[in-house]
């Protein structure tokens, strides 16, 4: 069987690892994302040292953004405009490309992990769902008709507008381009500067919860009707709180209140809006994933 | 060359036309929605005196809705849950198919608009896109990756939610079920009730028509967060009066701020976010096309 590798291109950190799926990861390597030069030379490095042993068939990279993921754009496979020192216009997917001599499979980060989840894990037999991060930042990816949702670009889902009672909160939102977009209300640091305190350490009982349940619960119902998505799978460092994914649930039922009568939202919706299946391995398997895509183009 | 027929099934009166495309219709034929057994009876009489002369290849309809647009439900061709008294759980395509014994395509009445300007008008050799009518109410349906949007249902674009500011605007929205989503703020109703006055009689240079734009804007900002379309086809009666699309287009521009760096939005916007080509005929010639669709599966 051949060997795939995939890179999880974050802007924090890159997460490297060879295998060919969730049950046969063989090595994995995480460093911090620093320089493109320094950064790309480690992962490229990793590779090579397994490319002594045994041969790679492709590599996939879920990459952070934003990015181009047009195979027939002359820029594809470069991260593009992002507001990160010394990352944007760079050309991710040639430089690994060219280091490695393999095929390179290239897209979003919540793309590769959509894919992921796709093949492996809460997604499988699915040809339109969402996946979406809570974390650093918001995003959403996602396949529709049976394919990788890009269109113009790719999604943003985390800069979408919702309602924002200002009397109940206050807070004007962190969103540099937005203010209060869903990332600006409901990301990870907005919680941290609305609240004076990390996210993880606000109390299951806290109205941060609620609020944020609100917010997230709005994102949602906007997905839903715009996509009509058969499964929402939400991850991120903010999902890992327990208490906040049945809170989601029930405020989705309640905004939407039954005008969508589907036996999925009003009778399941345990199992319409889910945790990733792949949990934190999510993005290296969707790059890998990634990866077995482009050899099969 | 084969013959289609048609059928716009709307909410408000039935179109039915008998042709090949936009300029080869050869028989219109519209009459007012009434009872379901009277209106597709009328559509079926209309149908079986052009069968006597020429044979139909096949029928389209492009339904108000909600509707069941999949082929492998025993529901496909419904009418589902609508609240238009006599009309719910009406099996629209079955009638039409047994009476005229041929093939019968059926989707919502904006994908079968979407269709139409795909085929013929706006939306040519686009894979993802948006078609959305502005009028008695809102509503949106569009391709993705090359087919009609569908996912678990359908969209409902019209039932987002966007942000309202009561001190700007103290309408609290006419939907029956969400009060002030998109469809309940911005939708001919609610500009008829909030302003005492129907939308076609505001001035151009009235207060209505920047608020219109604002929450058209708002809309269309989260469909392209989350849809990412190659073009956007803004139709209805609401969209008639000429000076509000380009409100809606510039305010699309501030409030997205430069955050997607594309030429299309930054620089072609006017190119962006069109009207239909086919104009009110979008929805019968959309029907056609969804009953050539049906031969071609």
């Amino acid at each position: 069987m051949p060997l795939w590798g995939g890179i999880e291109a974050g802007g924090t950190k890159f997460v490297c690892a060879v295998g060919t799926g969730p049950h046969d990861l063989r090595a994995e390597v995480r460093f911090p994302t620093t320089t493109p030069t320094e950064t790309l030379g480690r992962a490229i490095r990793f590779f090579q040292q397994h490319q002594k042993e045994e041969s790679l068939a492709a590599v996939g990279i879920a990459s952070f953004g934003p990015v181009d993921p047009h195979p027939d754009s002359p820029t594809f496979g470069y991260i593009t405009t992002t507001p990160k020192p010394g990352w944007a216009h760079t050309d991710v997917a040639g430089t690994i490309r060219r280091a490695l001599s393999v095929p390179v499979g290239f897209d979003t980060d919540v793309n590769g992990a959509a894919l992921g989840e796709h093949r492996w894990g809460a997604a499988q037999g699915l040809d339109t769902f969402i996946y979406l991060t809570i974390g650093t930042g918001i995003g959403g990816g996602g396949m529709v008709n049976g394919k990788l949702l890009h269109g113009l670009i790719h999604p943003e889902m985390g800069h979408i507008r919702i309602p924002h009672d200002r009397n109940l909160d206050p807070y004007a939102g962190c969103c540099p381009y937005h203010g209060d977009c869903l990332e600006g209300l409901a990301a990870g640091p907005a919680l941290e500067e609305r609240w004076g305190q990390r996210a993880e350490t606000l109390p299951a009982d806290h109205p941060a919860w609620q609020l944020e349940a609100e917010y997230l619960a709005l994102g949602l119902v906007n997905f839903i009707c715009t996509l009509s998505p058969q499964r929402i799978i939400m991850g991120g460092g903010v999902m890992q709180q327990p208490h906040l994914l049945p809170l989601v649930r029930r405020r989705v039922q309640e905004l939407l209140n039954g005008y969508l009568q589907v036996p999925m939202i009003l009778e399941r919706i345990d199992d319409y809006i889910v945790p990733p299946e792949l949990g934190n391995r999510a993005g290296v398997l969707g790059a890998i994933a990634l990866g077995q895509q482009a050899m099969e183009r």
